[in-house]
């Protein structure tokens, strides 16, 4: 099978963490004990979040005066390159050396006129006085939000278009080469407004499960796995009723909300991927991923139940 | 033919420059102009320096004091992601859509006997008071050195050994793709002494040019282009005598000595490709990149004189 799996932020860091190098390498490490057996039984793709880590980046950046900080394209890049570095280096520790592996920078493309760059939503980055706020609002026009007693800088969200490395991924891919890529959703990119046939970077973050499920796709896996710190999709979370859904449909999903930003990407990506492709999609915890993978564990979405 | 071109760390970054985003991404479009008409002919690899970039997430890390700063191998990485970024992306806009660029991670391997680690000898991050470098000697065991008024960190400089994804590598470039990889001399790894194949970072930089020599004898290039600053190697460099070499050999370069850690290890590189392989090497300036590959200019390094 070619598979996909969807590394979730607390793959890398639990909330609350301190954000060492030392404590990602561990939390990479288990991760990468359960990805293992798939690598040396399928074809394997290995996405990943990032905004933890494009969090510190930005933070470091704001103390150091010396030199303005660089745009969330170029944050983006750095932490694709780190923590592909990171499951490259571990997953590699853990497998034959006959089994090679490739972490490949990825861009992707979004749509200047989609609708998420009228409205920034994703918080990233320090806190700031309403003083400071103010002033970066007028000096670099990035837009705030008030988070607590802080404000905070906030960017859009749009929807992964293209993927421009998909010849390399699905190359790397058919020789067999575990594949690491589309980190923190892939560095968004769009062609310049006004500019024909110039690519450059944009300042916004793409969803990583929506750039893996375009991902999924365009390398036409068989599943996509969706691993976070919860074991399915659960009906009426923190309520009493809460339940788990074992086996559901893209219709059946639809017809509840989910968390934004949270569940809710995970499931709008399961869905996108299993009506575009008929193909099968899974959302669990990371420990279950080869249980998640043979579809006895978590939540399995199919496009029509089984 | 299939061509290695080590970027200079000046083709990103020149002395005294500013080290802006913007700035780091005009001057790759420049190297990118001198770039693209190779990709549209030949097989093309592009590897690059990131020494100014290194040095600048280890002062911005170093100035936020929340988070330890991340190991050398982990900024590595990250500069590979970035840096790797804004030559695909420049690149990228200057050719046709058919070529496709793929930016690889890379580690290399070092040998823990080198004897490089014993006498560290690299600069790299922030400058210490002397206070300040006792209690990172202590706390960190980092080494430090007298650099003008301020103590900075030295770190080692072993040779590099091995290309881990040098498949990956190979299988791109018969694809068709241009590979940008190898950034800043690759990501220092070895083997953890007393841990039987456990692969972990090493506090290391590894030189651009050495591991680009190795690079192009991995991919069997026919060429090893090192685009600096200079149009040439010269003998008597800063006299009155000084003068350009055109075409040499291995064995006329090793008569003379050149600049450490400037000319020195450009011209090291260029004997180990030409003598290991019988091919031929050349180094001059950016700007000269396609006439360096037709062997028009630059200094020419070939095994035997022609």
């Amino acid at each position: 099978m070619r598979i996909v799996v969807a590394l979730g932020g607390n793959a890398l860091l639990k909330r609350g963490e301190p954000m060492t190098a030392e404590r990602q390498r561990e939390n990479v490490r288990m991760a990468a004990l359960a990805l293992a057996p798939l690598a040396t039984e399928h074809e394997l793709v290995i996405s990943h979040g990032n905004g933890p880590q494009v969090g510190l980046l930005a933070l470091q950046a704001a103390c150091y005066s010396a030199v303005d900080p660089y745009p969330l394209d170029v944050l983006d890049a750095q932490t694709e390159g780190m923590i592909g570095y990171l499951i490259e280096q571990e997953l590699g520790n853990l497998l034959p050396f006959e089994i090679p592996l490739a972490t490949l920078l990825t861009m992707v493309e979004v749509d200047p006129a989609d609708p998420a760059f009228r409205r920034p939503s994703k918080f990233v980055g320090p806190g700031y006085s309403k003083i400071d706020a103010d002033r970066a609002t007028r000096e670099k026009e990035w837009t705030f939000r008030q988070d607590g007693d802080m404000w905070r800088r906030v960017v859009p969200s749009p929807r992964p278009q293209r993927i421009f490395e998909k010849r390399p991924i699905r190359w790397l891919l058919e020789m067999g080469s575990v594949v690491i890529c589309a980190g923190g959703g892939g560095i968004p990119v769009m062609y310049l407004p006004g500019r024909e046939r110039v690519l450059g970077g944009v300042e916004a973050v793409i969803d990583k499960d929506l750039a893996s499920a375009l991902l999924a796709k365009d390398v036409g896996a068989d599943i996509l796995v969706m691993a976070t710190d919860v074991d399915g999709v659960y009906l009426d979370w923190n309520t009493p009723s809460s339940r788990v859904m074992r086996d559901t449909t893209p219709v059946e999903l639809k017809a509840h909300t989910f968390a934004p930003g949270s569940m809710g990407p995970k499931v709008e990506a399961a869905c996108q991927f299993v009506e575009e492709t008929g193909k099968r999609a899974a959302i669990g915890a990371l420990g279950d991923i080869p249980a998640l993978v043979t579809g006895d564990a978590g939540t399995q979405v199919r496009s029509e139940q089984v």
